[in-house]
């Protein structure tokens, strides 16, 4: 049985806790010192009911850096080495930030509201404190906050249908990591299609905690005869679509190279973030070691608490960061960084799981 | 009943976490995205063990901001308010931390290990980002990183006698919040008279992983005739002691002279902090709300899991972050923020707990 969690005021609960409660939320996690729901059923079931219907997730967690003023599209640059230069209002960019020497700081979705206005959609690390700290040593003329912005997420196959019953027909013209301002309880909502699922759907900007509860019941009024239900993002899921988490998959120790995000990485151009040095060598040498999917034999592996060393014969080669049984593939579902003389697809390799070695097989990409 | 946590390798584990599990331990929080004991046996029977015993403390999560190089003491100076120009190697310095505005940041300990090396001792905010971010942004000769140092706290009457066992009679002369280097295992760790409790004892911050669980492990067996136990920061101890929780009872929002650490702020000589022109404002106006310590009559009040509102009569005055019912003062204690006009001693509030209105009184000070 896993432990409890304490809560307190300082893992901050969200404008939808009470729903989330009420739907029956089983366990958390913490993720930006804010409650996130991790399992409600159980995740087979929760997986199960993602990949067939509709749910509606709290993901307040996501909370938003907003950087706003005259010199905010610099200051966004300087964050990240993905160039922003030709990005629409309108838009959502998935945008790798990094430090100075190029390691992950965070790996946010950016949206782009006005030309001096920016939310910066952040994973687990209080990325505000590297933007508000990199304004203050350039003299930027930007405010940089966290707005009382709580994002909620319509994910699986009937979301558009959902969505739609809410929003009106306008969401199923927004296209990927695209939004629109809708209409909802008298307030203009960004509406995006994006999320952390590859089963479809959007992700509603809630600005205003007051419009937090109204848009929950109204969703889940509309959705009744969906068999809509309170979700999360799902490991089993999250693993399948080869979507990585931030703390999990990859941390500061790593650069976007590393992270198979060098795509990313236009530091040509994206002259102004503060890791373009680095990252100008590191896409020059190539990396040693990079993420990779791969397939682990045997029962359902125990939770992935820390990382599982990754051994060739009596070489430590890698490591395993995420894993889980899937239902659908019938094997272990699993992502970890390997050394580059072993990440050719099909190479066989052994896992240390914590309860005992494990044959695992690279693949060529993610299940989804 | 309180829900599950689910534990990744984001919410790391701790170099103790083996042995705490071991323990009994049976609800954990999130800090600084590591696992932090908050109950073994209950909150209560903890309390009452940690009064007339002595406990040890995984306190990992405390991780060290390192500053080291030719002008680290500039940019720990930087941080705070407080004036370090006297500060000595050997000493730790309770020192809040503080953005350009003058808001809370953090408020840690600063461990000054060498004229050009300090460990920041954080409580829960990725204080790391803004302290690189600094040094990037205002260029400064120093190395900004985490390293790998995971406290772990002797508390309780008895923590002279056990450290002694462990360390030698030389735990017993290191004063209050100064360390000596004391040797074990091979290495020489710091060890620091201070802790999160007033019950006295130790920090010793475990330089390297591999001496953590020989340590844990020489305590329990040097502590055994003690009734050495596993324990965790207690949540009504810390409030009887007045020890303030960075994200409960004060966040970015406020600052140190709303948090009743003007004390702290030496902003006529602390010309290098950052905040020291926001502070000076502050000084001479005067915080309009600070902390106060209250009585809330009736029974155990329910967890605080997000502030209570204080009225005195209609009038919202201030509001409640910390209370836990204490056993030994034989009623609700609790740490808030109350407004100038209501924060004097004796003054009567209403508390608006979730379980309905209670009565409440302003103290002069902590309880212990």
């Amino acid at each position: 049985m896993p432990p409890f969690l304490s809560i307190s005021r300082r893992t901050r609960r969200t404008p939808f806790t009470d729903r989330v409660t009420a739907a029956g939320v089983s366990a958390y996690t913490i993720y930006n010192h804010m409650l996130l729901p991790t399992v409600f059923r159980s995740v087979t079931e929760d997986y199960r009911h993602l990949k067939t219907a509709v749910q509606v997730w709290d993901v307040a967690c996501e909370r938003q850096v907003e950087v706003r003023g005259p010199q905010a599209a610099e200051l966004v640059q300087m964050l990240t080495p993905r160039d922003l230069s030709d990005m629409i209002i309108g838009q959502c960019l998935y945008t790798p930030m990094v430090d100075e020497t190029g390691g992950m700081l965070n790996d946010p979705v950016t949206v782009k509201l006005d030309e001096d206005r920016y939310w910066v959609s952040i994973a687990d690390s209080d990325l505000l404190f590297w933007v508000k700290a990199l304004a203050h040593g350039f003299r930027l003329a930007v405010d940089v906050f966290e707005p009382d912005v709580s994002p909620l997420a319509i994910q699986g196959p009937q979301a558009d249908e959902l969505a739609s019953r809410v929003f009106g027909d306008a969401v199923r013209s927004i296209r990927f990591f695209r939004y629109k301002r809708l209409s909802f309880n008298g307030a203009e909502l960004v509406v995006a299609r994006s999320g952390y699922s590859k089963q479809g759907g959007f992700e509603i900007y809630v600005e205003g905690a007051q419009h937090a509860e109204p848009l929950w019941d109204a969703l889940f009024e509309a959705g009744r005869d969906l068999d809509v239900r309170a979700g999360c993002p799902n490991l089993i899921e999250r693993i399948e679509a080869g979507m990585l988490s931030y703390g999990n998959d990859m941390t500061r120790a790593n650069t976007p190279h590393e992270c198979g995000l060098g795509r990313f990485c236009d530091t040509r151009s994206a002259i102004g973030c503060v890791g373009r040095d680095a990252l100008l060598r590191v896409a020059k040498e190539g990396p040693l070691k990079q993420i990779r999917y791969l397939e682990i034999e045997g029962d359902a592996v125990p939770p992935c608490t820390e990382p599982w060393l990754v051994r060739a014969g009596d070489e430590v080669v890698g490591q395993i960061t995420s894993a889980a049984l899937s239902p659908d593939f019938g094997t272990n579902v699993a992502i970890g960084m390997i050394g580059r003389d072993f990440w050719e697809e099909g190479t066989l390799l052994d896992v240390m799981a914590p309860d005992g070695g494990r044959r695992a097989r690279v693949r060529a990409g993610s299940w989804l």
